[in-house]
């Protein structure tokens, strides 16, 4: 299948993708739909193309990541790529020691905890983005009218990795810095907020048509948490992107909550996860913003008798919105079985 | 210290404690409280204690249940004991096979994930339960005024145990059964809510006097999956304890949204995590339910300059609700320095 055979509309040029229409609160003629973590492990040819290469050394050579970010594309036939990456990329890139330890996730050498951690924080050299830029320019080459999302962590997410020094439930130790520690936590908030910003940045200047925040593990806060000490470099991140004039996208889980204040942080669309029903999450949302979301991704080993009903389902409560991204309500399980993304994309597509 | 040396207001008799008051909706001179996980590791002396002995060996030990269970009584003055179990006790009880691995939680021997797997389950022998009894009856005869919480687990969050084999981030595969094969999944959460009630209902026969029903993950389901497919069983869970006329407890974490589906199914008062300002509980639950909590286990590595204020914000905003027992928004963690929780309990105990 070529890349956009199922979207003939998208081919008259000055028309922009039905992603982008959708993102900008239009309702194409089809449903676009993505799946967050569509490039990864549930895909055979990912897993084959990664044998022998560490995850964060993939992410930084630019063929390998622009050939894994291509793959879903070309599979499903979904509406959009999503930069293959990682939240810790521009950590990394700045010369801190981190890995990705596989069945654990991001691990720092040391964690950053102390005022002095946080003053020995090293400015991230732009240069250092060059594999990213060119990564993301061959990405967007080969995908013709099929828009590319950019992809980076927010401030939060980002501190939590640092501060508790890997993966962590409830992000205690970094929620304690936040009230203990302002100073500090306003110095590494700000740190965050400056590489992950320019790391988005990179990419839409490269080329992306849109970006997403990721605010994972914002679902740990209280809204006053989150509304006071977060959400404010958050939109410090996103900062040098906002002249560039493309959509944003923020998304975390267990985040029902926060979705007006994670709005606030001043984005176009909302990602919602698969707690709260699209048509709940629109009336929060004073019914003016285009959401994301929120197939359960639990639902995704079910039979296709229990998972369409369930899609249809997103979709109806989905109209409740002024525009509708079908996506999951969360990243795809590793586990998936990659043909009933496929079925959904096909699904999608031809519901009316 | 003795065990009630801080409560002279109880020795009168006929009058309940302060705890069980709360619970029933008065305000006591002083606000009760208590700590989640007070009895565990946070306690240099349950660790000697613990030296050499399986957690669930422990726990069906009745004297060192019962010894685990006084300690933090002892140490803290705190308004009330939480008996010392875990909720895989009744599936052991049951005889199934399931053991505690530090560091990871509960792991069966076999995921429960078919009709067959189900329909396998051991009916619990009521005499299984007799170290449970025992354990409480010890407990009780040495507590004095000091009431015994009961504890047991939530059907779902039991269910999410044996289905995914042991511990998990989002239950996604309990979750797809829950859809998939609703009859499986009927049958094996009536297994769940009849051991686990029973498991609550012994040690409330043997002295409790409250009871608290954790579902931990409840956190992970939307408000229609908790209504539909899993309150039923937390209520069919407290049918055999409601005869006995103590006031009950319902606790789970990211359940913000969840509360006033969790008070429905039947319970006194609800317990609040950290996430959800007590008087905006309150406010959802109609201003008409005693709650307990909500300190942010987070702070209690926070200087005291800044855990002070909190416990105070908690205890002022708890005034919004009918009655209010202080916890934790949370278990305590297990590296807390427990001379915090005790003056935590020594400020409460002061607040007026």
């Amino acid at each position: 299948m070529s890349l956009h055979s199922s979207h003939p509309a998208v081919v008259r040029r000055n028309t922009p993708p039905p992603l982008i229409r959708a993102f900008r609160g239009e309702r194409p003629e089809v449903t676009p739909v993505w799946f967050m973590r569509q490039a990864g492990r549930s895909l055979p040819e990912y897993r084959e193309l990664r044998v022998g290469t560490d995850m964060l050394d993939a992410c930084l050579t630019p063929e390998l990541a622009s050939e894994i970010t291509l793959q879903p594309v070309r599979r499903h036939g979904v509406d959009a790529g999503i930069f293959f990456s990682d939240i810790v990329i521009p950590v990394r890139l700045a010369g801190v020691g981190v890995q990705i330890v596989p069945g654990r996730g991001p691990v720092l050498e040391h964690a950053v905890r102390s005022a002095a951690d946080v003053a020995n924080l090293p400015p991230l050299d732009p240069a250092a983005l060059d594999p990213i830029r060119e990564a993301v320019a061959l990405t967007v080459a080969q995908l013709g009218d099929t828009p590319l999302i950019g992809f980076a962590g927010a401030p939060y997410t980002l501190a939590s990795y640092l501060v508790e020094g890997g993966p962590s439930k409830e992000q205690l130790i970094t929620r304690s810095m936040m009230h203990s520690d302002p100073d500090s936590w306003a110095a590494l908030l700000t740190w965050c907020a400056e590489i992950t910003g320019a790391f988005l940045a990179a990419q839409i200047e490269a080329g992306a048509s849109a970006g997403q925040l990721f605010d994972s593990w914002a679902g740990s806060l209280s809204v006053a948490d989150y509304t006071e000490r977060v959400a404010p470099y958050s939109s410090l991140a996103l900062e040098p992107v906002r002249a560039l004039d493309v959509p944003l996208v923020h998304f975390g889980v267990g985040t029902g909550p926060l979705l007006p204040a994670m709005h606030a942080v001043g984005v176009d669309v909302m990602g919602v996860d698969w707690r709260v029903p699209l048509d709940d999450a629109s009336r929060r949302l004073g019914g003016e913003v285009p959401l994301q979301g929120n197939i359960d991704p639990a639902l995704l080993t079910a039979p296709w008798s229990v998972l369409e009903p369930h899609v249809r389902d997103v979709l109806d409560r989905g109209r409740a919105a002024p525009a509708h991204v079908v996506n999951l309500g969360h990243g795809v399980p590793p586990d998936t079985d990659p043909t009933v993304l496929t079925r959904i994309v096909e699904f999608v597509h031809s519901y009316e």
